[in-house]
């Protein structure tokens, strides 16, 4: 960390401030250079915030350097992370994907999906069975009974299931049932739940809050990461903006971006970004092209019955129809699927 | 509900979309008007999707005529809520001031504090004891111990308190030692919490999240309204836009727009919005001539030292100094202070 | 246009509003439905403001069905159109393009970029004469000088060029030396200069604002359009949110959604998205996937002592591979490149 | 402008550094401190781009320590910058008020609103006669005719008038019928029109643009004031942010942010930052005071009639009812009106 000093401050003053910072566990390194005074700070500034510094009498500005996240940093960890969920390697050359219904709405329903999915090629079921819903008035899921059927359909079609947990409380329940446990977007900053998995040893597949910075996400990673828990995918999932056109706008570049910054696996789900079916083919091509190691996407038999997103939903038939677009531009990447 | 069809759609198909429309539990009733068909529902539509509607061939477009808020709706509930907190009565003619340090750090300091705002006039002492962090090697609050610090305090100075509750386990805590349960910006969407929140018996402070329509704030408060307790504060403390000049952007307008939607009571809470000491007066000036019903507004004794948010808060003399500098502008516009 | 009406509006207040609306020069057709009562408004309303019509006594709400634009729109136009600049054709099968230096800085360093993307098989040579800058302080382009060496170089080269107008008074100079005229984001509701353009020959090249909708955008197309210049190509380059790892947020949803909205091609800029040069193969090779018609790439000689955006300049070897690169992809969408 | 150099780096590579720094006409100082080192730049640096000095080998982060606005900077001119209009003083202690109709559409609807404004004791009377819309189809305003109205309007009823340019080309009907110059939202960067602003002795009502930071909006300033125009009035009038509730989020802060930023007078607009009638008055509160200086207020004989903007317009009685409110709030934070 850096304290940039104002023009003109005495060195009495440079003095104290370095006094004062002496308190905060960190040793500072005064440097006076022609027009500037800088203050470096070396030791372990990761629990001082810069705000309260630049409270400080003298003192112009203050940068954080280094960056907050040091466990999902690539530059202390430059080899990608590989995760293991049955048989199947996320984070590798291989695409992987995850599809199925926004919820699971019954046995029959999601052993279809299940079936239908498997036979497309994917490895990874989802299903939704804690809801987070705007409305108190709309459909909350199936809850417990909902993961039982997700894991039977699972089991059934040599599929692992992913599924998002809302609450600590539900903890032992996805434990028992489910293979990888999802964040979702509205509780990405949910610290308390990020501490608990932070205790387990199941993959989490952390969805980037819809008005998140990639640094945030990353921090929240680092609420898993530091617990114990290292097997952690994120996954872009579309932000808030002035746009209305489509639901969300999905924020591509974040892909690069966190594959520079991170070594942890980078989903995209193109049906919460966009929020209409049709989009989701281009969307897609789109996260593949530009080096997403996985997709999420909704599957639904029925998507005008659906009781929730079936807006944004495909077919199991344009489901397999998008797989056939898909590969050919892996292929073109130098990635399988 | 009304669903406005596509140009051209023939009558057999209209027929079709309202026997479909029938089975979702509404009563569908065509209008042939001259260039435009339309539907519309009547009945309990709270639990449908438009945007699922929209699949549907034949349909232009779906719009939602009713709010889906009922509880929370001026419309159904004209006259403004009052919530009573010890002597304090919120809502009504009287601003109402909640003041005190972002954590609660040591029974020395919220004692000092809390002296300090009770001799201001101040109604409610806040303080956090569970801290949600952006990053996990940040101080997370002292947790229990804090919470009875923070009571401690409060009786001693003849204060009521306000304190945020991050997660469901720890209710019993809050309900015997805090008198207003706040539900942080993180937390908006934490909907587990807030039907947790919707059975007990507090009056609970709704914070907007950073990034939440107002739609979406009285959509969380219907959660808590809906399950009995009709109790809910809400608190506009910044939104997060593209100018990075201030922490979060002040949505003032949020104000008059939540007072015309809504009878909750309205709070502000200049600290987070601006980010910044100085910006605390300017903002709070604006709020309470905006017709803010209550501020929020941090307050430490010895900031440059403060755990968390010191950058943010007022010394117990500058905020004795803002009271002075508020009631004015509290009587300019007919409120007491 | 619909106006719903509010809920117990009597038949007298009905009349009333339909005389009144047609003195806006339209046909009311009032629908009495079940629950809810509905004015259909028949003719061309493209003059008037839904917004102001909701100021009417018993009007809820308005609505318009139709969409604005009318000669940008897909509806009344579906084929796509054709753009032809010397040998080249837009928007159809093969995607195209443009790559060359944010300035124009001498004749010699636009010759040596012109014959190097040449080399690598681009067909237009994008070169700033005239520059929007932030800061007064900043270079503001060669200007005529600026335009004149692009041009002798693009000659030379066997390209045609493409640069940027800022004002209505460079308009001659534009029509006599530029092939296709580019619309900046930052003059995307310049509305005198889009009305200027309307009445040339030439094709335009618009940007979309970065924070404004594909909605204005095709409204800004409209002015073009309506003016009678039916040449125009529309230019995704990132919008602005609040994320700050990127310098803009590139919208790559926006390629399909325009492609379904309207006839026009679309083109990506992903060096002004991005705002760094790793970043511009990612998001074109997505923007190749997505759909896009078009690239627009800044290319420089010597990045590091560029006179402006060297930090978003591929150099010529860099450019070269990023096109090796891009051809699978575009094969692999049924594209050519 | 300091450079923050990788950790490593060696002592030849920062010689390097320096080197090609003097090339740039500024004077590089080498900082060597513990664990950090740092090159700081003394001389004039507002013609660099930090973002293309981290295209450079060895550089980590460039930070730009002093803002680039210095004629807009308070820094440098500590004093309050006062404007004369008429006999009306801007910038001082009287908040000053300009009000009349968004279009001029009539001789006798503008000399009726400016009796009317006139009578609630306004100084200046606003009124557009060449209208930037986003639809080429809505009303354009009554252009030169437009301005002749206002200007006899304002002379019968001894005010003085702003009015909005949009093109270069009317610069001298503007010098001559026209007191002060307003740049609207959608004009703030036309930096060609800037320039030829910058060049004449009237006053400049400058509003900021929808999606521009402060900092942008000094450097259009500095535009002006480079030029050799110093009489420059800033306007915020509301930003585009993700809640649709408002037609714009009306940004508070940016009243106190700017006059701690700048010596320039600030006034609000807050007819066009909520876009609804009813929400003038609560903002208008607000920003008086927040410390605004002045106000621009839509005024209209018959809104529902308006030609454009009715909907945000206040009818002449419900203006004289605003500005008997704002009285008072004015005298409780020290200010006339």
């Amino acid at each position: 960390m850096i304290l940039i000093l104002k023009e003109g401050t005495p060195p009495t003053r440079v003095e104290q401030l370095c006094d004062f910072l002496k308190t905060l566990g960190v040793t500072p390194s005064p440097i006076l250079g022609e027009g500037v005074t800088i203050i470096s700070l070396v030791g372990d500034t990761s629990a001082i915030e810069p705000e309260s510094l630049e409270l400080l009498e003298g003192v112009e500005r203050v940068i954080r350097v280094q960056e907050s996240f040091m466990r999902a940093n690539r530059k202390f960890h430059p080899e990608d992370t590989l995760i293991r969920v049955g048989d199947t390697l996320i984070g590798g050359e291989q695409i992987i994907i995850a599809a199925g219904p926004c919820s699971v709405e019954s046995q029959s329903q999601i052993n279809e999906v299940a079936q239908a999915v498997k036979a497309s090629g994917v490895q990874l079921l989802r299903g939704g069975a804690f809801k987070p819903r705007t409305s108190p008035y709309a459909f909350q899921g199936l809850q417990a009974e909902g993961l039982l059927y997700l894991e039977r359909a699972a089991r059934q079609s040599g599929l692992t299931t992913v599924s998002e947990i809302t609450d600590p409380s539900q903890l032992e329940l996805f434990i028992e049932h489910v293979d990888v446990l999802q964040v979702g977007a509205r509780n990405m900053q949910n610290f308390e739940l990020l501490k608990e998995l932070g205790r387990i040893n199941k993959p989490i597949l952390l969805k980037r809050g819809f008005s998140n910075t990639l640094q945030e996400l990353l921090m929240s990673a680092e609420y898993i990461l530091s617990g114990g828990n290292d097997q952690v995918i994120l996954c872009e999932r579309g932000i808030r903006t002035f746009e209305t056109a489509t639901r969300n706008t999905l924020d591509i570049s974040a892909i690069p971006m966190l594959q520079r910054m991170t070594h942890l696996p980078v989903f995209v789900d193109p049906s919460h970004a966009g929020g209409i079916a049709w989009l989701i083919e281009p969307l897609a091509l789109a996260a593949v092209a530009a080096g997403a190691d996985g997709l999420l996407i909704e599957v639904h038999n029925d998507p005008i019955h659906a009781l929730s997103d079936g807006q944004q939903s495909l077919t199991p038939p344009q489901f397999a129809a998008l797989l056939h677009k898909l590969r050919p531009v892996a292929a073109a990447v130098g990635r399988t699927m």
